[in-house]
């Protein structure tokens, strides 16, 4: 009998998590026991897992020194309370929430040789759903671009808010479109038809803390030397996919047909040429690939590249580099 | 008796045009026979002028030489074909369409001396309305930001393809709360609860003929030496107003203040400041005045500045841009 992992799921009736276990018995991850965890008013629910309903009990109480690996998709609240307890006990960590600095952020493709020379248990971090994007995208052409500058717009789906932020949509969608009058929610106004210009709350300099973890993601995953990162995150009336804009500026003029075959050869990413380009609905949702597009230097900029890479915040952006990284764990480090 | 002026009005019955003609009862524009023109499937249709019920002719065999000044709001095709004509006839042309390259572009805050010494009949583009938000927005700044490159990011609505765009946008998104299956129509694809990232076709390198447009017009009418644009135009389900995410590459460290007080003091425009930012829902849609936030320095960067810029598309930048080019026409030239 293969060697199995028992594994803790905290956070497992959220969009991101309920999309972990998922790909956990998709991708024939060798679980031996699974235990589903979230906060009190989760708890109870089930969550099927391999043909059966797995009950979620209460994460207060639940000892990690029961499992190897413990996945954390319930906010940067309950990271910030329980994650460092569970490696305290033994237990490596793979966390979704942003809020522990002193994790390491991994995105597979791009930095999996930091592992390298460290020891169990592991303290990790999936980064930001727009970082893990454009991190597994600008991987492949690192080497070869000099990259200087990245300036990314990233337009996130309402879905980066949870399954609460696809329900305020849904119900703002349809309250306007039968005329009756709107009182915004979850957000601090209108959703529907419109775009906003913040993702959660400015701090100092008026960058959103999104934006400030999506840079120092970003940064510590490629590991370029010197590299700015410009970022600008913006809430659209899409339920799900990110849309990231992104221009960048590099150490000289920029063969397009280089970057496109390098892009081409990479796995877990489908380049769309010429004339189409991909969007998230019909293209990247539900995919575990990135859709990347308008490839094309700049218009006064030889040294500038521009593209649009289109992901599954939920999927590709979270759950599946979460379980990645968990896949790279166990086959070199557990 | 005050002077008046005749003047046409070619596409008066798209929403662009309509709007117009609402601005120039509104503000007072001297106007003396007004002929509203369309081609041959809108004319018969009436719009509303100072009280009446103006009736909408075919713009075939119209004589141009009967009017001082002519604003053409009914696209390419139409300014190709009619454009010179009225402006060998003596007529002054404001376009609209952008297909006119002899045409001047202009923004009246940013380059109305761009006038001086050219004599009459003037032939006048109103750039696209991205380029007239953000050419309004820049040109107080230039002077002391010793720009360098402007990346551009836009945003725009479905009304930037007119009524049809708002209509499409309508259909389609009740078919899906309705369950009903989607076959898009305007568009190449799902623009509801969807973001496309080419505003029509895409030319050479892969560059969109709107973004060439944004940024060729953006640089004639800014006038700053040397200076690079980068445009990506995306269309984004909203109905109405563009927003626009700006990175600014400057001459040395950005004083965010300084720039916030030239903002301020600057007519047509409002600055949010600190912790809000303002939407095209609620703030910029059905207002003359452009609204800006998220003003704010580079992460990585102190040359960089960054912002966000929500305006009306339709008011203005495009009616309102054009009447105000024709206001300052018969104040000092016609």
């Amino acid at each position: 009998m293969s060697k199995t992992f028992d594994i803790a799921v905290i956070g497992a009736t959220g969009a991101v998590g309920e999309t972990l276990v998922q790909l956990l018995e998709e991708r024939e991850f060798p679980v031996g026991a699974l235990h589903l965890l979230a906060g009190n008013a989760s708890a109870g629910q089930a969550v099927a897992f391999r043909g059966k309903n797995l009950r979620v009990r209460d994460l207060v109480g639940f000892d990690f020194a029961q499992v190897r690996l413990a996945f954390f998709a319930a906010g940067e609240e309950v990271s910030r309370q329980y994650a460092a307890q569970a490696h305290a006990a033994g237990c490596s960590v793979i966390d979704l929430s942003g809020a522990l600095e002193q994790a390491l952020p991994m995105v597979p493709e791009a930095n999996a040789e930091a592992l390298t020379g460290a020891s169990a248990p592991y303290l990790l971090a999936s980064p930001a759903p727009a970082a893990t994007a454009l991190a597994a995208v600008l991987a492949p052409l690192r080497a070869s671009l000099g990259l200087r500058k990245v300036t990314l717009n990233a337009a996130l789906a309402v879905s980066s808010l949870g399954r609460a932020g696809v329900a305020e949509l849904a119900r703002q969608t349809t309250e306007l479109l039968n005329m009756r009058p709107l009182e915004p929610q979850l957000f601090d106004r209108q959703v529907a038809f419109n775009l906003l210009a913040r993702v959660g709350e400015l701090e100092e300099g008026g960058h959103a803390r999104l934006e400030r973890r999506v840079a120092a993601e970003l940064k510590r995953v490629l590991g370029v030397e010197g590299l700015r990162v410009s970022v600008t995150c913006m809430l659209a009336p899409v339920f799900f996919g990110d849309s990231l804009a992104v221009s960048l500026e590099t150490g000289g003029p920029v063969d397009t047909a280089a970057v496109a075959a390098l892009l081409e050869r990479q796995p877990g990413l489908e380049l769309v040429e010429d004339g189409d380009y991909p969007t998230v609905v019909g293209d990247a949702v539900g995919q575990d690939e990135l859709y990347v597009g308008r490839l094309r230097a700049g218009l006064d900029d030889p040294a500038e590249l521009n593209l649009w890479i289109t992901s599954d915040n939920v999927r590709k952006g979270s759950a599946l580099n979460a379980v990645q990284i968990g896949e790279l764990l166990i086959k070199h480090y557990l």
